[in-house]
């Protein structure tokens, strides 16, 4: 089996061949690895069932299992998400801002392609071809590292993606899949600064907190959200409890849900039942302040800890406050950095909310579930960026790349 | 003595209030601070005199010394830094792209700064007052973390800065210098991500790479510069000679210097003599390889090594090529991604060069030296990014920004 660092100094080579790769050629090759997945849906599918046989044998839980399996549907929808790419703008070549400085150099800023970007992830084999889509239009190689309990079926899926690659003319080194489920690479992944130039985590918490503590590779954070919607005491009620609920209920094990409801006393009130109402339709548990709970019986008491927990679950937390000013200084102190909206029909209010609240999305009267690269017009997403560095908020494809400058001289030497 | 944990929770409170400061009140505190470092250079002074006294009793070599040493021109010329740094653009606050999806939420993208800066730095007091200045300007508040030889200096310094903040009405917890100079606080530092958005490290490869390989919270690498400069078959001459006697011997120590020189063999028995010819009157070894050193008998052999070197001395490595390919290969291999030239006559060598060499700043026909914030017109300068990620290449203010979404609905929720 190839060791790590011939698999870095291939991914290297080839990123260096990709970044000059024009549009048509990368849409031609996606178009033939879309067509290729449909037309060897098979295949992958006998593979998955031996991760699928593995898996069951080893316990794993239902919604896990459910995360790992593949049918003839699914393959569709990863063929149909490749070929969603080939629509999407070349983020690569664009030269901006060229201006001619006084001694005569003339200097622009060119997006090129990071180059090699390695992504670790769990035990969901659609994200090897969802990853390899995305690195491959914007240009870079790509390093994966799929979870061990689906590595039949990683290796069946990036095998006929190389192929279909091979097949058009384009080198399959782009695309390089750890076959070795061995842990003790992951460590070694994390530290190949030489070869590799960003790494993204897609996962759990967990996961990504792995990856942040221990690479010394320049990491892309995506993120857990512990999500706050505010009721202002200038909401409209019945709006507040629309985004609310949708914002709580929609769906509720992903990062943009909704976790937490931070509501003004001079509403809480009138407010407070009408949104107990609404998210009691879906057995939502309520766990609130001690003025919460004043304002609704069926608010059960909420600890400290509550007010940091993302539950992915049917909880949601409930503090009260008495300003704009409290509302702000808790969401800033407990968010995680991902969405919050405020409710609210007051002009300053919303105004302060959206400069002072410390996110990457932050909403006047809307539900934080629109945060997603689809939703903002990207055309794809790579994840929720939580950092402050490089990205900020639901990634396109110009999250995959870098600039440089270009420089254009005459002979040009400094005094 | 404050524990950084209480540092930390200050640092990121005022770093919210600092947010909201605008800029005239920013620009009338580093005026301030100007007047201030001014006014109090003689006790910086007499703080820096005992640096230099425990510094000279350890040993400290001569160039070192040099770099501690404070005197009445020295912190005029810090005072004058942030001076300039007022007549420059607030980064902060800009919204683009602001776009109407088809639901109505209409989104934008808000510049703002990234919170708390911390940046690890060796014994040269004046980076304490200009990380401040630049981190104060584009709205963080920072961390500074400064050599153990230079610890009276900067408490000198920061008091003299934090001084005047409180005079004009700012709060001065936007300046913290960590004043216990035990080594382990580094370590606790890069681990502080609930704090501190982003680490700067300025100074020497050893402290970066510490930084780098240890910390936790996001890096912005600044870097070493192995830049080569590239003698293209079609290359003129003269120009060629220039431009590689500025970029070795105008100043040595400095990352934009070039470190080696790439020569195509059917120039080099013209070219090199005369390349040689102005390196000597600077006493430059020149080390090269065969070919090389048959066209000059000046050149001493080069090993394997020197084509990874950052030597910042009097010595250049000399590699001959047989076609550019060759010529970007090497480069592509050896180089550190900071800064590389190509001299042509050739426009398919010149794009290809700007196109394929994986660098920050790429040259046709100038001096690498070039790369530098003042010389790109940002009108001040964090350091030189090497790294893919956020920033690369020289950074301004804007590169002590990030972004956020700022959504405006009318109640929206998702389907």
């Amino acid at each position: 089996m190839e060791s790590l660092e011939q698999i870095g100094i291939k991914a290297k080579k080839a990123s260096r061949y990709l970044a000059k790769l024009g549009i048509d050629e990368k849409n031609k090759a996606l178009e033939a690895v879309a067509d290729a997945l449909t037309a060897n849906a098979e295949s992958i599918i006998a593979a998955n069932e031996k991760d699928l046989v593995n898996a069951k044998a080893n316990g794993m839980k239902p919604a896990l299992i459910d995360r790992l399996t593949l049918d003839i549907k699914r393959i569709n929808a990863m063929a149909d998400g490749i070929r969603v790419l080939t629509g999407l703008e070349d983020p690569v070549g664009e030269v901006t801002g060229m201006k001619k400085r006084p001694n005569g150099l003339v200097i622009g800023t060119k997006r090129v392609p990071l180059g090699v970007v390695a992504i670790i992830y769990e035990s969901r084999p659609n994200v090897t071809a969802d990853a390899f889509g995305l690195t491959f239009k914007s240009g870079n190689a790509c390093i994966l590292r799929g979870g061990s309990d689906s590595i039949n079926s990683n290796i069946a899926i990036a095998d006929v993606i190389a192929n279909a690659l091979s097949d058009n003319g384009i080198n399959p080194d782009v695309i390089n899949l750890i076959k070795d489920t061995d842990r003790a690479l992951v460590n070694q992944l994390m530290k190949m600064n030489d070869y590799i130039d960003v790494i993204i985590p897609r996962g759990g918490a967990g996961l990504i907190k792995n990856v942040v503590n221990n690479s010394t590779v320049p990491v892309i954070e995506t993120g857990t959200g512990n999500c706050h919607v505010y009721v202002d005491e200038y909401a409209d009620i019945d709006m507040a409890v629309k985004v609310i609920y949708n914002a709580k209920t929609s769906r509720i094990g992903v990062c943009n849900a909704c976790e937490s409801l931070v509501i003004h006393k001079a509403v809480a009130k009138q407010a407070i039942p009408l949104i107990v109402n609404a998210l009691k339709e879906k057995n939502v548990e309520v766990r609130g302040d001690e003025y919460a709970m004043q304002c609704d019986s069926r608010i059960v008491p909420a600890s400290d800890d509550d007010w940091g927990m993302e539950y992915l679950d049917y909880i949601i937390s409930v503090k009260t406050v008495d300003s704009v000013d409290e509302a702000i200084e808790h969401i800033n102190t407990y968010n995680t950095g991902h969405s919050e909206s405020i409710i609210t029909k007051d002009y300053n209010n919303a105004n302060r909310f959206l400069d002072e609240i410390d996110a990457a999305c932050v909403y006047v009267n809307a539900s934080t579930r629109f945060s997603d690269g689809f939703e903002f017009g990207f055309g794809a997403e790579i994840g929720i960026s939580t950092q402050k560095l490089h990205a900020r908020g639901p990634m396109g494809l110009k999250a995959l790349t870098t600039t440089k400058y270009v420089i254009y001289g005459e002979g040009q030497i400094r005094q």
